[in-house]
């Protein structure tokens, strides 16, 4: 049990929300392999709060030093740990929350946990600012992932009730890329406007909303992953319940799979110009674990953001007392479009440590 | 990436569906500890088919030998080692299967993988008969489990769209217990004959059928897990996407909590009685990875059984040609009955693998 | 910690001395691997007691039932399993040793351990019986080395005090491959009357004698291993550790070069017929963990078997007093040569384990 | 293979000779430890170069930043990251090493490794410099051992073949702590001048000398470790070979008990004042595997220092010829004294990694 993960690759994350830094160790990357700084840092930027519409006021500069396994503008095959400074903490918005527990939070958890040793501020280490290291390794991975062919894109498939349509069948590389360049992508961008006003009301009541997140990666060759306790879904889902508010993934139709009959669910094989494929991609390019060489297509359910302005029950764990607590701060009213990229990054983590 | 899962116990799997034996190796656990044996065999006969109306004509004797790790009626802390022989294997059955793949299945996959050297009889090592050695380990830390006054039960949630209620907040682990001994175990009783009907009709068809499946686990203290890698719902995904079928996961209210609002999705701490719980468990007993003391609660969705007797569009891997594939054999029509136990199994494992 | 061992590969081994079987699962070996099972027959018979002259009166039937990832002829990839019955157990040896501990082995610290839950019949999951399911692994990585044109020998180094020659710098895997099929390997045959009788008049002593052992690996090429934690040296010390009676463990020249000068131990690189080598392998085809092309030598000490017929002071734990205590039974009065197969074997597996 | 090495805690190392930084990170320390910064101030100053006698001139500042994990003067229990600057490092001393290897440094198999793509400045990552990371964990497990009442302390046993006294059988753990507040720590001061004398000799001739140090862990409890994969034995091993240099590694009497006869070797039980101790302590406080209780005593072989002044024999990988190469800067000429709190912070972490 640990904050280390991964069998080809290892990332190890360490920080708090309010420590000096926070970071990552990414270890057994290949040597040689020239990185695009600039890629990398446009993907921090997706996800770092930049105080625009749909992101905290909170600016936090997500500046990533390489401290080692970088040299002459290529990876060494070494450890490559990137640090992030936490710059932009104001410690004394916190200091209630020694006591009092944020529901939706892990709070008292932590608190239980650790004997109280916790630090407190912001979350600490359960913050979702240490998405932002997976975010840097993802970016690295889906570097990686190009050079085999291999594209991750996503967009946001629900805010609150409004969805946007699902993915293709025939989903390829280039959209997927181009999807992960925007900041708010859609499949279907007349419900824009829909989800901008849903996402407005609720930071307007103090509230926050939820939606979902479709991801798909194309040019995966079948033939990858294992039967059982590393099948594809089985490591992709562990990372992706790794990311906070994540409660639900599906892989393919998912529960829709659990309604149809074998023979509506099940993919046919048909060669198509002397290269296997499915007719349909219900199981999402994953059967028995294992890749059939169509888009691995899965989705997640965010919930809307723990941090509201309302107020809420909750209890004193000094005082044994139920009072109340009204959080203050800078929160996101719907954190789905920041969590955006770190699906995406997950996914290339995921996906990269089968083919290292 | 290995057939190896866990952190305080390991467990490594083995066998193929028609290979001479299929088993599993527990290791690390604790050392005196009395087995109920007879309980074992039952939490095996749960899962086994055994010719009824929810399974396969086929019977499987699902007895286990332990060669290892028990001694005087005890474990003695060494790798316990349980063997089940594959008594009733058909080989001639499969031939065709060597190069004509069916849908739904890992047959494609494993070919690739394998450069064509994969055990295609049944499956091989794919085959959801390897579950079997899942429900053994997972017996044994139900009983370890229970010790520390933890219970795990679960109940079919629906079968196709026909669904029974989801568990109450208050469920208990007396409740759980009970339902781990029932056979098509549901909380509205009076959807039984539906239920039972539309897995009949699907028989009568040749075809087959889906479902869900809810799970809780009650008595587990706050504090348990870790944030990210090793979050609770991690963990127990990662196992339980390794269960054949699964395709979908959720925690708590899961995919209903995207549609709420964080006012309605967050769980308001309270003092009762000096202990802390939430008002609601829509987080399903989970915050940030992380136990809070409530019921972990989550559900499964299982897809049709893939084999199914209808003629089926797939490929000749020799032939290099479309064909038509019709199953033959015995396979059960909804494989969501004999999932409950792996379910129960897998999350038992999980959660016992926190505590040890 | 645990009974798995392995990065690429990974081996789980399971049993006790008295238990119904012994066994291992050996993970993720390829497909397609066609095994020469005499070949692993005579490496078992090696290692196993036959009553002959350097061995224990007592015989073991030690045939490997492979029961799964074995199909054709061929692995296939999956998790590959082998069990070996414990056939020829005389349980009734052992009854004393429940309260009254063996000095020089691990039955105290056992004891202790599993609060008194151990298997104490015969050493339980200690005794040296579970390394023949290692050199049943170690002959298959043998294979599996050889094929990419690396071998793996040894020979014994020392009998007590009487010493044989080292290995030459020039050794071949022709040599190594030689010594390997000899009952007691030598390089200096001369020494083998003088050992012999050593070994002679400590069985009629009742009493025991170690000795060491040189095992060579030819054929690695240059830059595999890893720097610190995954160093060559790492890897093997911690299965040649894993070996029961191993005490020491040297690398290359290991303790002498703690005596030499800089200037001496250095081993000067050079250019012949364009391949790199070096003019000396003092270091043992290893420098800072990383393989330098040349053969990887290696020493290790074998201490005296435990199990000697002398009468010994030891304590009753039940009665918590100081008694005597007069071993039984059937023992090696030196396990050198029976260990030699075992050295080789954890030598061939923790190779291979690199390069899978 | 990788960076990270641990089973109960994890720690990964990063960082180059000549990276910005190099550093560790350690995951699952227990929550509310107080640090004892002052000490592992102390513990660092031992191995980093401080100009003085027994160092290189180079000095490096090797002040430790702990920027997670540590909240309030105690630990979190989250990942303890402690980052080290590399200051003082002269690039220009190693542009020839980027074709030209050093004769017993990694510097050639980590060409081949890498592709060409290392980092050839003073070694790199497999830098003696990454040993700093491991003194400062050490002195955190050393601090988490002593409150369990354990302490880990050496000496200096051999410089090239002067030697000093060994353990004795009553070593206790205050005179191991005083051993570790000492520079040079000896049991038998007198030898000291000639060991001075040696060192200094080998500077003034460029060239360098080896030497071993013993180390003991008393007031470990019996009963700790693993037979096999995980003996005391196995995982100090792993990391005593993790040290660079590191060519040997024995336990207790380690080759001499492979001249002893068993009923020399064994170590006879008794009871003394009801506590279970042996009379003789020839293994080393280990018997398969597992602690007896006694003191833990191992000692390890340091080769000597590879960088010499002295011309030696090599290749340019560039030119492919022979060449000569006459090794600049700064070096210690033994190492032997810096190993020693290194020994002592891999013993303090593996022995803590049983006890988590």
């Amino acid at each position: 049990m640990s904050a280390v993960w991964g069998d080809k690759i290892k990332i190890t994350i360490f920080g708090e929300s309010h420590s000096d830094a926070i970071g990552i160790v990414i270890d057994n990357l290949p040597s040689g392999a020239r990185l695009d700084i600039e890629e990398i840092r446009r993907e921090m930027a997706r996800r770092a709060p930049n105080g625009g519409e749909f992101s905290t006021p909170r600016k936090e500069c997500d500046e990533v030093e390489i401290v080692s396994g970088y040299f002459d503008g290529k990876t060494t095959g070494t450890p490559l740990c990137g640090i992030i400074r936490n710059t932009n903490t104001k410690s004394k918005d916190y200091s209630l929350l020694k006591e009092v527990f944020r529901p939706g939070h892990s709070d008292y958890g932590y608190f239980i946990k650790s004997g109280g040793n916790n630090d407190y501020r912001g979350g600490g280490h359960s913050s979702g600012r240490l998405t932002a290291p997976l975010v840097f390794c993802g970016a690295i991975c889906k570097q990686l992932l190009r050079e085999k062919g291999i594209s991750v894109g996503s967009h946001i498939l629900s805010i609150a009730n409004m969805k946007d349509s699902a993915f293709p069948i025939n989903i390829n590389g280039g959209e997927l890329e181009d999807l992960a360049r925007e900041v708010f992508p859609l499949l279907d961008k007349s419900k824009f406007e829909s989800m901008r006003n849903i996402i407005a009301q609720a930071r307007e009541e103090g509230d926050s909303v939820g939606g979902t997140i479709e991801c798909a990666v194309t040019g995966l060759q079948g033939g990858i992953g294992e039967p059982f306790f590393d099948s594809i879904e089985s490591r992709l889902a562990s990372l992706l319940f790794s990311v906070p508010a994540v409660k639900g993934v599906q892989f393919g139709k998912g529960y829709s799979l659990a309604e149809m009959k074998g023979s509506q669910a099940n993919d046919p094989f048909e060669f198509v110009d002397g290269k296997v494929v499915t007719k349909t991609n219900n199981n999402g390019g994953i059967l028995g674990g294992i890749s059939t060489g169509m888009p691995i297509v899965f989705n997640v359910a965010i919930k809307p953001t723990a941090s509201i302005f309302k107020e809420q029950d909750s209890i004193n764990i000094k005082s044994k007392e139920n009072t109340k607590l009204k959080i203050q701060g800078r929160h996101d009213s719907c954190i789905v479009v920041r969590a955006v990229p770190v699906i995406e990054a997950v996914a290339a983590i995921a996906i990269y440590d089968f083919l290292r």
